[in-house]
């Protein structure tokens, strides 16, 4: 079947309407014909079900190709995975995000899409609030929302991304006890057994420096700080006030208030946050800690990222492939104001 | 027993020669007396060994601790360390590079040190440059390299430090072929069905777009046109020249030449080297391949860097755990003019 390369469209004549259309779902009628995308020409042509012409000149595959990636951005990574989907036995239609994908057993007409797949080269910077734009619109009108990433190998990974609320189970975000601790280079400790022991054992803060005092990190001191549980000194005895406190912290680590608003974010929905250090992430995270001697397996892993971030895709990758590989979640905390939004990120099989 | 805490030392007298020193190795004999560290002194005094006293006053565990803290720079971390070490049955020495821990069973006099520890808060920088010119002096005096990262909980993890030179095994970098391909957007595609498949099956090089095509990345499609196994054109049909492909391939992705430089010694050495995106990386390697279709193990991950990289350790940590979470060995390839040099990373347990 004979069909005509326009702009950035191929457009074939009446015929297509009954062969390609009402068969298979490619392209979309207009004017007595059909028009077809660039990676829906490209891939019947790679099956033999079109001829392209070019002003009068039959293109091959490759002269199609060349063709192609010069009129349109992302051609090549288009390609790929829209061959991916309709191989794997997916209807697919272009849209918007890229493509719309049909549940299996489906098609156009018969139901609606389920799936927004946005296409990316994991060499492009994925903006963190075009994401949460993107999710949103998704998830509103009730659509699964899939990330494509083409690696430069051509090898593709898909990922999903929705909002999530993580909800804990923890009964109380801290012990009711109250006592002293110093602010030492980088890290604070409290001094007393008891209330030490208390806040270890219970509250789950902290690490025992030996039997008698506790470590705690910064996000843990304010936070118990801001609750009344501890006093903060510094070294030579003088108390820190709230403002003091995050101003020596935020010396120390740029983005402390950033991690303090997800840790208290994740504290006072009932769970308990740890540093996730081990796993290159900022927190690990439980949904109920029952006994300190005996830690459960924490369910996610948090990195907290400011609203204005971009992704570079690789360390997105690592971060998920790392969770996923140690049966976590991988959960994204994005600053909004004093409070944190999540992003949950995994890889899925198409 | 009494000791005196002088400026950022505790100072014993004879007797500590014949208890602590003869016995259990700690401090240094000094002028008919012994000299003790901050962190010696203060495991000394928590285990109840010691007494210290600043200009005639006794300090309790919280003063001498506050002292100490204001006295030397990261001494909270080396108290960390060295208390750990210490449980752990290991004699531990102060040095240059914080350290030096003798074998199990040994102890000084008996035998040399065998592992050098240098510890690091996890929001410390760690220069790369320092950390190669570290891991050699102990190399060359046949020691063990070992970073002590103390993470903002106070926990600890142990990696060891080694320089590297992988030797793949594979007999022939590249199949004599000679073919036309196309650097399309961001990749290149070989456009004969035989030469792609030869490439591909024998060479390990790039993925099969359909039963003809081949697409290459980057850093295997400048390697291939370097050995002259491949002639890259435009989307016009202009042939590059390598500067010309070095430039275009640049402007896609900024670090395209430091990239390159790993990739050729990768597959100079005898390996196969395939993209490592999926896990965050530059590289996976593989030693040895015999059939693309049962791709074995790979044993790398391999991450390249600058040569005055700064490690972000908590990025570092993800990276290793990653590369340990999948059986594999962590390498950054660290650029050095036109070659690289390897590092390889592990965690370890003292």
């Amino acid at each position: 079947m004979k069909t005509q390369l326009k702009e950035d469209r191929v457009l074939a004549g009446k015929e297509a309407v009954a062969e390609l259309y009402k068969t298979g779902y490619f392209g979309r009628p207009r004017d007595g014909g059909l028009e077809l995308s660039l990676v829906e020409a490209a891939y019947l042509q790679s099956r033999g079900k079109i001829d392209i012409e070019l002003e009068g000149k039959l293109l091959d595959f490759r002269e199609f190709f060349e063709q192609a990636s010069l009129r349109q951005q992302n051609f090549e990574l288009k390609y790929i995975v829209y061959k991916d989907l309709k191989e794997r036995g997916y209807y697919v239609q272009p849209s918007a995000a890229d493509f719309r994908v049909y549940p299996r057993g489906s098609h156009p007409g018969k139901s609606a899409a389920k799936i927004f797949v946005h296409v990316l080269s994991e060499r492009q910077l994925l903006s963190v609030k075009l994401l949460q734009e993107s999710v949103e619109s998704a998830e509103n009108v009730h659509k699964q929302f899939i990330l494509a990433v083409v690696d430069e190998e051509s090898d593709l990974t898909f990922y999903e991304v929705k909002s999530a609320s993580p909800k804990g189970e923890m009964s109380e975000p801290f012990p009711a006890v109250k006592t002293n601790a110093t602010f030492l280079e980088d890290r604070v400790i409290a001094w007393d057994a008891e209330a030490s022991g208390t806040l270890y054992a219970r509250g789950f803060y902290g690490k025992m420096l030996d039997s008698e005092r506790l470590q705690l990190s910064l996000v843990e001191s304010l936070y118990l700080f801001s609750r009344g549980i501890i006093i903060v000194r510094d070294r030579k005895g003088k108390a820190f006030s709230f403002d003091e406190f995050v101003e020596k912290a935020s010396r120390i680590e740029g983005s402390f208030l950033r991690k303090f608003s997800a840790y208290k974010a994740l504290r006072d929905s009932g769970h308990v946050a740890k540093t996730g250090f081990k796993f290159g992430t900022h927190f690990r995270v439980y949904r109920k800690v029952e006994s300190i001697e005996k830690l459960p397996h924490s369910e996610y892993l948090v990195n907290v990222i400011p609203g204005d971030h971009e992704f570079r895709l690789p360390v997105m990758s690592g971060a998920v492939r790392l969770a996923n590989s140690v049966r976590k979640r991988m959960i994204f905390a994005v600053e909004k104001g004093e409070e944190v939004e999540y992003l949950d990120i995994s890889r899925v099989k198409m």
